[in-house]
């Protein structure tokens, strides 16, 4: 009975409604509902685009990297926004490692000498690209410093399958300098991966089929990359952990204990650099040996071939390793009623250049709802539950100013963070949420109110449309359609909400729009203001929209009487990776089976080109039968516990008066998914459901203990990893059954 | 009892024995078996891989396409040939229209001037490619005259499909000229979809992506067509009739009644011309208009678009339209025992310009057959039934002197052929095969006795292992593993079988290797005996496993005392044609209903970028049920027919006599799949099986009647062409069951 009872206090608002039905906010009553209506009305009115322009021209006119003197004024112009909206704001500084280049030679010494640019042109059409002086050269950050001569081996996009056909080929990279094409991972993979097989150093280009010409027209005619466009980034091994090498897992404080950089495991060993596509066309056309496979070829006008041969390069590159201040400026009005529970909103302002749209579109946006807030908190107004906005420095080389701020007050977030909500580059097109799924109803209802600006229907039925016409298959078309919740993404890495969800289980979205803004200019002195408003988002209207739904996202976390966490959509979710796990691996005991048959019937060597000389495959190990039914159960349990949510919501449709003890377990529940020992090899990564991948680095794996040792053909472990997972959803259920009789336990460390 | 007397005389020979423990041939006894297997023996001593490179070398030195002096010397060299390996050999002649250029012009006016080439350079490592007087200039036969002038178009393959995107982004090739890349279809339906669309003219080049060093080393380093390469060929439309275009289903003698040129319903009404990748850079680089979608991109290095815009170029060809001579060698060793039983083997001569490839590859193959046949003459030997082996002329612009031939001769080969096995060029690789799947046992054997040279495995053995080793699912590889019997492929059309079994009905075999043979010689003045003795069969050693294959199986069907029909096999592959369109209508059922509830719903105007303006799908009419039980029904009284045979075969152990009789039945049973009225619109197309697609050209559809009408949504002829398909098949199965039981009935004309 006192289950029953102390549910009475929340089950009527916490409950997802019907949707096309719907009067009040899921967390809301009727009542409040109405007034956080009308507010939401004024904050949008308060929106303007002209404004979000402004920010953007403001923060982009110079290059803004940390540790730049363009990067302390975007900080200190940023605070005196937060101020002069009526925030309390600061920055916090860390101290972090951020090496920047002092030599960066690529030469080809053979069959022809050439010496690669490694420079983009400045252009009449951009006013921001010739400050040269100001900008970071092309390069790589967290490159080794590394003077290495070899003969160039192509390796496509440089990811582990790729070094399969190498092998199959007989080619081996050992003592080779590899050159791979930007794309299909997260550019850290490519000289990971190539420092495992043994390469001397590492080339990545953009290859004009997946970013130039073939795209489309390029800058400054069209978007796309032209011949000396380069992407800059950081190749840190950030699937072993992001933020600081030298601190990982607490603050970068002036006096933190530090690694000596040679030992920090997120670096890696070999010289890197990334070049355009005019500085690679000499070096690939010279390459000989074996035409390269069809999907492996670019859009240069001549035969891919990946070599060895008589292609001899040159590299050389060295950096200044110097610890530099990273400025976060954290803003925040304090809650009326839960001072201490926060809802954290976040974007970075550190560019690679100057980054209009990488990060300030996003950054903008925020600031806007800055603003509108607290022209509301003038009306009178007070937000229940405190709001600190952030803004990070430090991201683009490894998310580093919100993974130092996470980790330095980690104790303090794990008790008071109701959520993060993060956003970053955002242009025009479809909204998408990656995200907590228990968070699954809010983004929907919000979905189904933001306006899209260009074809005046909800964000919702657009994102729904283009789901609809792009699904493959009628059966997909179908189910697109018919859907009625807002798909939220798992998230993997790649922008400033990495720590918070994967490092302290605090509930966190991801929100953008995109889509219809592709280009070249990402990580180049071309992310411009001019390049920005011609491609990217004229008019800044996905601006707003963006204010709007990250804005609402945050005003309504601020303010529910219940917090709005569905764990029916995580049950759901949950169960959908574990079947997918589970066909997974029946798929790969299958075709092992089959596959190894193959090759002892010798049909490699048979259907091979003798010409060729390729190599059969080697038999792999069989797949055996994994004991799924610890997760089964798990996910048995854990649906009877929020069923049992569902069948409350008909028996009370009163309201109530606290919702506190309850909203605090709810906004501390995805904390049970961590687990204390993390993942295998990488024990900052503590949550169970999410994590980016070994090798895929932004992309997401999902249950990712399990699933990656699977992938890896580790089936001891992913045996293990079953319990761990299992034991966590057991944790999250139990900790939920025992909150519906008893007062909420409190976390512990 | 009548019935299972009469079949006592052939039933232990005709039916397929278990093959791993054959030691007997399909349709001979023991004794006779060994006979023939000798006799095998001796044939392939007699072949000389010496003897084939000579043969390519002699007949390629010069140029000889239909109607030129080096087709005559051609021509007469092979009759030579035939003659002195003691063969009765003789030349028919047909007068065909056969068009040759006198004007070809192509000029781009703006936005910059540029004049096409048209023409591929001598090249010093190419012996005969500066043979310039001699060579066809690069055209497409069966162009119109004309002299155009309009806005260039870029309709990727020029595919139906194609311009269903050209409407949806808004653009209409009504008086326009297009230009369209080679590949995907047969190059004569890219002109025929552009008149149909209402075009005024059609280039068609060779993408370097398809045809050219995206694919590997150009010529001559490598295999790929360089960049002045052009594709010459005919764009006849052939899919309404191939031969001459003046004398549809009559032989083309000297005074056949002719057709006016301008009413030939299969020649079509625009001028045509095929270009080179160095001629058509300029023009694609020109056009503006939308950027093409993704799939449509090539390999040169600029952004491809659609057009139309400023760019206007000038088209103008015109050809003298003359009937010239085509010269048929047909040679012929009588038959011992069946003389009016006649086995025909065939291979074309003319060439587009030198031709070692195609045809020379085949043809050489052939002529060695020709000598080891009359080897074994000379030993005493005499085949049971008529051998007839042919040069066809003029099979490059249409198929012509096949055609030609068949149909003056139709009448007597619809009584008297037992068989036609065709060859064409052929090179390193795989053994294919295409026909008549009752005589799928017959290759089968012949395909596990002949060696692949490179391999020493037998031939049927390295096509499985390329079939397992390329098919797309473990389940798909599984069953290739497990196949014994070599799938005999549905015939199309491209080569010269397509008269004997589409027009005729009568059984016919396609016998070739290749695909690691890979070029872009094809129909180029490159196609020369340098290239051919580097890229396509290095010391000729396929041509001699073509020899062995093709002469095994005309020396099988000439002496075998039970002809090797098994329609077993024709009953499981049209069992599987009919469960594959019964499929394909559910499908199209469901997927247009999904369809277009999705247009209903708005998702395309939402979806799609309001920049591009483009325009949603229009609903198609839904698919109705169709009944598909008189296919059904139909297949089950002709299983119950082929299961007889089975039936039979484990009762009746014993040889017997004289199988003349039911020979005769066998040979002409295919016949019955004729359809009086033929396809509909085209109705020199009379197998209800087999024809080649009306938009794709080579490429089969198999229950064409039923299959295009379902494709072109038309409902009632799909369901007419079910029963004519259904009466054809009981037509065969009655004329079957009632042979058992009564003298074979004599075909009707």
């Amino acid at each position: 009975m006192r289950k029953i009872l102390v549910f009475v206090v929340f089950a009527a608002l916490f409950v997802h409604q019907p949707l096309s039905a719907q009067k009040t906010i899921t967390g809301f009553s009727e009542k409040t509902s109405a007034a956080q209506k009308q507010r939401e009305q004024k904050f949008d009115a308060l929106l303007s685009a002209e404004r979000i322009g402004q920010t953007i021209k403001d923060l982009s006119s110079a290059p803004h990297h940390v540790g730049s003197p363009g990067g302390k004024v975007v900080a200190d112009k940023i605070l005196t926004k937060f101020k002069s909206y009526g925030w309390d704001a600061k920055i916090e500084t860390y101290q972090v490692l951020f090496p920047s280049p002092k030599t960066r030679v690529l030469e080809m010494l053979s069959p022809t000498v050439y010496k690669a640019l490694l420079k983009e042109p400045a252009l009449k059409e951009d006013a921001t690209s010739g400050q040269e002086d100001q900008q970071l050269p092309t390069y790589n950050a967290w490159s080794a410093d590394g003077d290495v001569t070899g003969d160039l081996v192509f390796v496509n996009y440089g990811l582990p399958g790729d070094y399969e056909i190498l092998a199959s080929l007989g080619i081996d990279v050992k003592g080779k300098i590899v050159i791979a094409k930007y794309g299909r991972s997260w550019r850290g993979i490519k000289p990971k991966v190539a420092q495992e097989h043994g390469a001397l150093g590492c080339i990545i280009y953009s290859d004009p089929k997946d970013d130039g010409y073939y795209q489309g027209e390029v800058y400054p005619k069209g978007a796309f990359k032209n011949e000396y466009g380069v992407q800059r980034g950081s190749i840190m091994d950030m699937v072993i952990y992001p933020g600081d090498p030298l601190t990982p897992g607490i603050g970068a404080t002036e006096n933190a204990k530090r690694l000596d950089r040679l030992e920090a495991p997120n670096l890696l060993k070999i010289p890197v650099l990334p070049i355009s596509y005019h500085d690679a066309q000499p070096l690939l056309e010279a390459l000989e040996g074996p035409v390269a496979p069809a999907d492996w070829r670019g859009a240069l006008p001549f035969t891919y071939h990946i070599g060895p041969g008589k292609t001899k390069v040159h590299l050389k590159v060295d950096f200044d390793w110097k610890l530099r201040p990273a400025y976060d400026v954290i803003a925040t009005i304090k809650g009326s009623q839960y001072p201490d529970e926060w809802v954290i909103r976040g974007n970075h302002h550190d560019g690679w250049v100057n980054g209009a749209n990488d990060p300030l579109s996003g950054m903008a946006s925020e600031l806007e709802e800055a603003k509108a807030i607290g022209e509301l908190v003038k009306t009178g107004w007070k937000p229940k539950r405190t709001l600190v906005y952030c803004a990070w420095d430090a991201e683009e080389p490894g998310l580093i100013g919100s993974t130092e701020w996470l980790e330095d007050h980690i104790k303090e977030l794990q008790q008071k963070a109701v959520v993060y909500i993060n956003t970053d580059a955002s242009a025009r097109g479809f909204l998408s949420v990656e995200g907590s799924h228990a968070l699954e109803t809010l983004v929907t209802e919000i979905s189904k109110e933001v306006e899209d600006p260009q074809t005046k229907v909800t964000v919702f039925e657009r994102a729904k449309a283009e789901n609809t016409v792009s699904a493959s298959s009628a059966k997909a078309k179908k189910e697109a359609m018919d859907k009625k919740m807002f798909e939220v993404g798992a998230m993997g890495s790649g922008s400033d909400y990495s720590s918070f969800i994967q490092h302290a289980g605090i509930p966190s979205l991801n929100i953008g729009f995109g889509g219809e803004d592709a280009g070249g200019e990402y990580h180049s002195i071309y992310d411009s203001y001019d390049d920005y408003t011609r491609f990217k988002d004229p008019g800044f209207v996905y601006g707003i929209a963006l204010s709007k739904t990250a804005g609402r996202a945050a005003l309504r976390m601020a303010d529910a009487e219940a917090l709005p966490f569905d764990f029916r959509s995580l049950y759901k979710t949950v169960d959908g990776y574990v079947k997918d796990l589970m066909n997974q691996a029946d798929q790969m005991r299958e075709s092992t089976a089959v596959e190894n048959e193959v090759i002892r019937s010798n049909s490699y060597a048979l259907a091979n080109d003798p010409k060729k000389n390729i190599k059969a495959p080697l038999p792999k190990e069989e797949v055996p039968y994994l004991d799924f039914s610890p997760l089964q159960n798990a996910l048995k349990e854990f649906k009877k516990t929020t069923d049992d949510f569902a069948q409350l919501q008909d028996k009370f449709k009163k309201d109530s008066l606290d919702h506190a003890a309850m909203n605090k377990v709810l906004y501390m529940a995805e904390q049970r998914l961590l687990s204390e020992s993390g993942l295998p090899r990488r024990d900052w990564y503590k949550h169970t459901l999410y994590a980016p991948g070994f090798y895929t680095g932004y992309g997401v794996k999902t249950i990712p203990g399990v699933r990656e040792a699977i992938e890896q053909r580790n089936w001891k472990e992913a045996q293990e990893q079953i319990h761990i997972v299992a034991d966590a959803i057991l944790n999250l259920s139990a900790y939920l059954e025992h909150s519906f009789g008893a007062p909420p336990p409190m976390p512990q460390d």
